[in-house]
């Protein structure tokens, strides 16, 4: 499989998990060929609202959407908690339940085609620690969220 | 980041999403090397229940876990559901809900240190598509567990 | 149908919906014509805590049930929650997946016949809009519950 | 308030709760001037699944979405599930937890303003009965749900 | 403490965990001499309903509610569903996920006060195993409902 | 039945349930007996956040776990969640939906046999009141966690 294979999803976590590695230029070539637009951030904190802001705060901040345009804003929030649930594993909680997370995050936008129709969608992947709020007492977590936009 | 610096984790991950790749290599290189158990597969059902026991099935198959210790499927039951909680988003049903998915998974077990205990833990990722019972009308999903075990 | 034929759910929902329409007095004097204790009030917040507590606050103060009752105010307590389910839709949270609420409630009280028993029910509906905490960034949101009192 | 101020919503749900009624035909008057598209139907099962395919077939062969587009598809099926959602309060189960449903429901898509941006969004409202799979041992119930379409 | 100073709830929790032991016999005099109402039974199934059906039916066989009554039928019903919740701990579903559950229950109904209002109230424990569908792989769980009625 | 034929699940919950009864003192016998370790305490909070703290610490102080050990860690704390939601019922959220919640808690660590493997779990079981901030109006609830440790 080449670069060009994989699929706007995949390419989302790849560059999520990969931000530090070599091969990222290759995923992030790929994405600006394909004319997506992206963001990566990073974001730790026990306050779950903290997490939602930053993600969103990130895309509009890079114009990943139109910071002004509730649709857009709908289609990423709608995105975002989807790969937060992926991160809680049952219940959309941190703080509230003693855990703290330590995130990278990526959001991409850009057209897809799914049975002869191209439209935009948007994706998020929000990869990295979760676990007790001490230094080392933490484990990998990784979700992910995917919207019509 | 050099492949060495990859969590387990991040490997299990990388593994789903690369298994049609020439990276794929770089990873089972770097899993083998490190002495991790681990096996790859694929499934496609609306059936949520053939999902686990296919999941199961296969870590038991290729000696991940031990096929005889309660221990250890009680370790790899609970991963596999928290992935499936990031299948789901919310829910965690596939038919009933009129969805089906298409994943290709990695379960992976080895050691691992956190502060200073180095212990064994499993991690699994799920990764495919899911949507309506009607090709191409589906769309990227991941989810991921961790335990010890 | 004429009015006299709305089950006291659907008066309840109604209620709420058209506290600005010249059709709610119509809704009303049915309801009072039934002998049906109930009362209508607004609520906005991002703090779950204070949704709850207005909407059992209001219930008390026009006496659709007793204060004192904890039998009664456990009725009440478990038709706002499910009635907050369906405004939450998958997670029962507002700021803390800072997202902002501002509704309309109506509890209504009274009697309805079952299979041939005549019994108390309460019924609870919130309307109004979810949404970010920026005027104009939130969409429609409806949840309704319903107990034996 | 005319009838010209209740939101896409607010006609949603008011379509579901009066379709017996007299006042249904100032509802989809209203509805119809405005350009939405709409429909409504009755589906009753204890199987989840063919409520969701009843409502997702009925906005098909009624033009509500076009059945092609798998945006439109994907769309109209999580506005689905939220408005499931309200219905199950809790957990998204009919028959798995013993108890069945009867519903009336509405899809009404069309255009909506928010913060300056007109764009199109699709509201969903499911409203009737659940409980025993038994003749009147059951209680009144609703969901909604709304998103960008 | 002397029995009589346990709650309702513990007495059906005792009951449930105590049906094989001689301390039976103090717990369920304790519940004769306060005019409780109790049924003990025992289902095993990976089928969900079956579990509700087997509870239900138990409570209404040995009039621990009017089997005729709407109201009591919806009062035992919410109680068994929470003390699945317990069961299941973040999903409600047994064979879905591929497990099994092996359980013991008891449904309690009298009267109890709280602050100064004594009121018919109902509690519901199940106790067991949950676990693969293989024997020996399984392990403890338990849980408890409780409702007006 | 003797002591004896309690499994370590069993011992936990009468252990909660007994503290304050002559029984439990057959209870203790048996669970030291056995090799156990555990701890008793109690906890009333509005903040969830505090009831995970003070199960969590007792187990730590108590010497159940090793406080150093991510992996013994993340097992009583998925136990503790697993425990939660027994007593959430749907929901894991006390403060946030204005309720508050009194518990007793045993927390019982040792080895099990399962199918001819004996290995350590661990067990926790929460017991106590749940309801409103106001003395009295609150009931019952109870919930139970296991894992393998
Ligand atoms: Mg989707
Ligand atoms: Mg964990
Ligand atoms: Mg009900
Ligand atoms: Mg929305
Ligand atoms: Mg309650
Ligand atoms: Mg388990």
């Amino acid at each position: 499989m080449s670069e060009s294979q994989f699929t706007m999803g995949q390419l989302t976590t790849l560059c999520t998990l990969l931000h530090n590695h070599k091969w990222k230029h290759v995923i992030e070539a790929e994405m600006k060929e394909r004319g997506y637009k992206f963001t990566i951030g990073k974001v730790g904190a026990m306050d779950l609202s903290k997490i939602v802001a930053a993600v969103e705060t990130s895309a509009k901040a890079k114009q990943v959407i139109d910071p002004n345009s509730y649709r857009e804003i709908h289609a990423l929030y709608h995105a975002i908690i989807e790969a937060i649930q992926g991160i809680g594993r049952g219940t959309v909680q941190f703080g509230d339940i003693l855990r703290t997370v330590g995130l990278t995050f990526c959001i991409v936008r850009g057209e897809a085609e799914f049975a002869h129709h191209k439209d935009e969608w948007i994706s998020v992947c929000l990869s990295g620690t979760i676990g007790a709020p001490r230094k080392g007492y933490e484990h990998d977590v990784l979700g992910f969220g995917f919207n019509h936009i």
